[in-house]
């Protein structure tokens, strides 16, 4: 590690990643991320009506403090969902031993969990860990990544994104920092309410309040990652959480562009990251869906088409089948003209007015999509409404990971 | 062929297959089912909203005729779909050319296509065809299943399903028989309208107007072909057709209950058919779904369970990994209470409110999901509407068939 590499990390908050046994690799599962004072907090989580434990806590607790969070308590290996009142008692069991450890209150602890679901956690092992992960704390950027790692589950690689802007206050200009790590493969299509298996953790030195922190989270949700799918499977346990330390004079107000555009920033290019190690993809598709309607429409349309097995199948193969596309719009329950649908790949003209483009060359068409990330644009001719949506092919490996042993 | 087989056959119909040169692998690939006379005809279409040619003929051909059908022209190999002017043009002049061959209007022709999606149909080998075509028509049981062959793309086998049941009428007891013929296994997710790449043709030798055939028919697709899903692509071809040939004595009025049941049980046969030769699929997995607040909730979690890769992927590894299904109950927007969900593979109690059930033993689930059909019954305590719904795994041999070959 250089060390200018130090120099990425916001200030006011401490790492560590240990073994609790919850992973059969026998790999790093619990990790934590402390904040030197409670930390101002926003956080977004899954839509789904099924929420993991740790989720029923979170919420519980960030209503309890107002946004405030000491620290963040992560498992890997086990979702502590759909596993009834135990599962319940196992998170809040755990907050109370880390709270003890923290000498703060267990309302101030955030925890969240990622893995199996349906099996009871082990709240014990968890809490037997938590000397160990409190001796191994540090502040160095070896220790964010330790936490980067120990988080994951079939992820293939650490996701982690960096950034920092000046801005100017009464006391002269000040570096903001924000950084991000996450986690997530499959079971990926986040629907995060106020907009969230894939976990979130994007930390900043700069100085928010709750209320603001929550505004400018979920509008750069709304744009990341609300706008990616691996498997159209919305996750239990979705979370991303945003903590502010306030470590550094850098106060952030209403209509911060800067700040604003630097944490969608940082968020894009962790959902680019979880979509880029989706399980067992050989593609990554950025769709541009314009011309539509209205925004809604233009997301249905993306979502069809990520969702569709036949389009993912047909990228897996390389296959320029622009038919099953014009399918997924068809059934998509968005507004459109059969008849005036154009598409193209990267820039090639492929289907025009509904039809074959005329320009159309299908050994041109098999080679651009045999690119390991390529673009489709769709033009709808229906309005001005658009947007871009991240997703993934479906592979013999994605059948593999999912279906090839007992999970 | 048995000469009893021959009285399965409704009376009035003649069937014939030929080779026209669309299949790449030259078997048959064209098919008539030829009225004697002009048969009173119902039928439902997908819902996509990119339909293929032959469709948006078929609609202006049954609203011309009031509900007349003399012949269905039907091809594979081609879609006739997203293929702009030209393929409108193909299938009219497919149609014309029919209607000389029979001596009959052109809108009493039916033509389907089914195949690739985005080619422009080639009528004229389709119109080459004809005059052979005509002259192999013939009304035995052996007809009518050249034309069940030559009508499958990636089906493995002839789906066809036949009965026969007595109606009283003035002059004494009269014998109804209903036969049906199709085809389909990819891009199944029939959402018909009134309520269709699968194509199936029902045919009876009753006496009904085109209305109340339509009636009868609406009711039928409803629990039968609105239930089913392959992999969740709603086809742009979809098409059910309903023929009366009304060569028998056997007038059936308003609400017969005989031919409601009759024909239900000939529509669920076919859909059964179509389902258990889905793509590449090991399982064929029957969902009921109980104690919904209402229908549309008990099909959304039904429709959501059956389009989720990681719940059809752990089906495929015969993996009883009961948190999956608890995940897209809970994404699927119906309204549930996590800790009311019961869950039972077979009579194996699976999940308990929400939680890992009590008896819940991994071995005995494992080995239940290893049949190759099973059935998995959700029980939600939100009200009382319920609805059975049938779907597939999702294998290595479904990414085989639409990834391994460019179509």
């Amino acid at each position: 590690m250089s060390d200018t590499s130090q120099l990425l990390l916001p200030r006011g908050f401490r790492y560590s990643a240990v073994k609790a046994g919850l992973k059969k690799s026998g790999r790093t599962d619990f990790a934590l991320i402390v904040a030197d004072t409670p930390a101002s907090a926003a956080a977004s989580f899954t839509s789904n009506k099924v929420i993991a434990a740790p989720l029923i806590i979170d919420k519980l607790h960030l209503a309890a403090t107002g946004g405030r969070v000491r620290l963040a308590a992560i498992n890997a290996g086990n979702a502590n969902c759909a596993a009834g009142q135990p599962g319940l008692a196992a998170a809040i069991a755990t907050c109370a031993a880390a709270a003890e450890t923290f000498n703060c209150k267990p309302e101030e602890v955030f925890p969240s969990s990622t893995g199996i679901i349906g099996v009871p956690l082990p709240a014990e092992k968890l809490i037997a860990a938590l000397p160990e992960a409190a001796a191994a704390l540090g502040s160095g950027i070896e220790h964010f990544l330790e936490v980067a790692k120990a988080i994951l589950t079939t992820d293939t690689i650490e996701k982690t994104a960096f950034t920092r802007f000046e801005v100017s206050g009464p006391n002269g200009s000040h570096e903001v920092r924000i950084a991000a790590l996450g986690k997530g493969s499959g079971m990926i299509h986040p629907q995060l309410v106020p907009h969230a298996t894939m976990l979130i953790y994007v930390l900043t030195d700069a100085a928010i309040e709750p209320a603001l922190l929550q505004q400018y989270l979920s509008k750069s949700v709304e744009v990341s990652f609300n706008r990616i799918s691996v498997d159209g499977d919305t996750s239990t346990n979705d979370t991303v959480l945003l903590l502010a330390s306030g470590a550094y004079e850098a106060v952030i107000g209403l209509n911060n562009a800067a700040f604003a555009t630097a944490l969608t920033q940082v968020c894009t290019s962790l959902a680019h990251q979880v979509v880029a190690d989706g399980e067992g993809l050989t593609h990554v598709v950025e769709l541009h869906i314009h011309g539509a309607a209205n925004d809604a429409d233009a997301l249905k349309i993306a979502k069809s088409i990520a969702h569709s097995p036949l389009v993912k199948t047909a990228w897996a193969g390389n296959d320029p089948n622009w038919g099953r596309l014009v399918a997924a719009i068809g059934y998509s329950g968005a507004q459109i003209d059969p008849n005036r649908i154009d598409i193209r790949f990267g820039e090639l003209p492929i289907c025009l007015n509904g039809g074959r483009a005329p320009q159309f060359d299908e050994a041109s068409a098999h080679e651009y999509i045999q690119k390991p990330e390529f673009t489709i644009t769709i033009e709808l001719h229906q309005g001005s409404a658009s947007c871009v949506f991240w997703t993934t092919d479906l592979t013999h490996a994605y059948i593999h990971i999912n279906a090839d042993y007992s999970s």
